[in-house]
């Protein structure tokens, strides 16, 4: 379990460069990804997921992550996260000195039929002997259950069915468990309901929200976790990556919004905003969609005009 | 004031054709906008902004408002309102039979003299006339007091530099004043700030909230908001609109974003969600932007899917 510097901290895990760059269709350099993920841990963050070690003939824009991890500076102090299927993965993932895994199942049997061709049980099974490796090479293992609002396929999730695939992600040593609202649909009474049932049973350290923004709903339903005492979020630089679901549509709550909210409401993320939208508009150049984020766009919006005003100003001809 | 039907009921303001199409530097056509407002009158909205009867040199995309007013049908118990910047404004919205106006200032100097070349009083007292002309006409007076958070020119604004721009407005007779976030920017505890101070002077029937998304809050603001009990939103439908004050940025918060929102939480807003999607869409071919609505977007990806899930189940080739 990470533990609270204080009690104003809020950590926020970029999950960008897997969770925004998997379903992404044109090509990206792996040089572009390995500066995305330096650029963003030198931003401030203490985790960041920076890819996935899945069959790329599943994920074929993964199919670079031992070339990532293998070209990336890493920072002392920021944990380098990257996810594991299962075990070949996870032999993956070590063979490049990777320090934290993540697994990732859902809290709706109809998702990982679809998803993955198992039940969520089958899921947690296949788990274990990474679990089991990850504890005996001293890797941190962080834990994904998706779905917890709403299931694509089969409709509402309860809270209920969320806390035993909590439970044993935790019980298979998961330090923390990350709470995916996977198609975004989940509003802030969701987001209540949900935290009733889960923290009336588990730490709140060892949760967090992980919001997309789908339905605009991402920095409302934070504001709602924050009343509940949940500090660990996750978000995508400037919103990287869509809805598999919903072509055209929003993935994951944008980090620069998270950022612009928790910094105006004073809590402390050690992140600069600033650098996060340095690190991703590098990489905007090679996507085929615009960047979602609002603050992302709102910043670079300014800063284009500031430099116009600076040239005009300098009698430039810019 | 309008009274509210039953304390579970708010009212979302639509104000999409006239300040989500006021910058519009596309051209389009009178009867697209006519379409639109009479698509938006039936999903259900009681107010509903529909141009703005201001100089067409200063604002050529609202040139056409005599002819809005003159073809769009009118629903029995909606409020269409139009904004008029003087005297001269007035006249014309009331020769088009237009039964409620809205004036527009700031809680900023430095934005009135930019914006419009005068001091925040010189504002009001060229409203006087429209008001004492409105009172005798029994036309209805909406209020606008901008830049209630920060002015793009001049920074932060003060709670207390809102409080007698509200109290002119409403002495002046105005029904409810609309306090607009215009750059974006403010977040919850501005939203708080803002309220505790204004909510101690004024009835909260008065007060409407005009958030714009330019940096990802309006959402999160709107949900601070209801806790105070404040139950009038404006929003623009599909997003409508940027922020002039930062191009390729979002402007008003979306209407469909506000109205997912507001379901969610059990409100009772009256308005289609579905309507407003369907009014907007068919706006949308004429604009040069992609319309930025986040649930706007869900919806338009989800609906596509379902055509073309219907088309191959159907044997189609689609």
């Amino acid at each position: 379990m990470s533990s609270r510097p204080h009690d104003k901290y809020v950590m926020v895990t970029e999950v960008g460069p897997r969770d925004g760059l998997q379903n992404q269709p044109a090509p990206i350099p792996t040089e572009a990804k390995v500066n995305l993920v330096e650029g963003l841990a030198r931003a401030g963050f203490k985790q960041l997921e920076c890819s996935s070690f899945v069959h790329p003939r599943r994920v074929p824009a993964m199919a670079d992550a031992e070339a990532v991890f293998e070209s990336m500076a890493r920072l002392a102090g920021t944990r380098y996260v990257a996810l594991v299927p299962n075990m070949r993965g996870y032999e993956r993932a070590r063979s490049v000195d990777c320090d934290a895994v993540a697994v990732f199942t859902a809290a709706s049997e109809a998702f990982t039929q679809r998803n993955i061709n198992m039940t969520v049980e089958g899921s947690l099974h296949r788990f274990e002997p990474v679990a089991k490796a990850a504890a005996r090479d001293g890797v941190a293992l962080r834990g994904y259950v998706s779905t917890v609002f709403c299931c694509p396929f089969a409709g509402p999730v309860a809270p209920e069915a969320v806390v035993p695939v909590v439970q044993r992600l935790l019980d298979m040593g998961c330090y923390e468990v990350s709470l995916g609202d996977t198609i975004g649909v989940g509003r802030p009474d969701d987001t209540r309901r949900l935290l009733d049932i889960v923290l009336a049973r588990f730490e709140v350290d060892t949760i967090a929200m992980h919001f997309h923004d789908t339905w605009g709903m991402g920095t409302a339903n934070l504001l709602a976790s924050l009343d509940y005492g949940v500090w660990k979020y996750d978000s995508s630089a400037g919103g990287l990556g869509g809805c598999p679901y919903a072509p055209d549509a929003t993935g994951n709550v944008a980090t620069e919004d998270v950022l612009y909210l928790l910094d105006g409401l004073g809590w402390d993320t050690g992140v600069s905003l600033e650098a996060v939208v340095h690190a991703v508009s590098a990489l905007a150049e090679h996507l085929d969609y615009r960047l979602p984020g609002r603050v992302y766009n709102a910043t670079r919006a300014t800063q284009r005009r500031e430099a116009l005003d600076a040239a005009a100003s300098s009698g430039g001809q810019a």
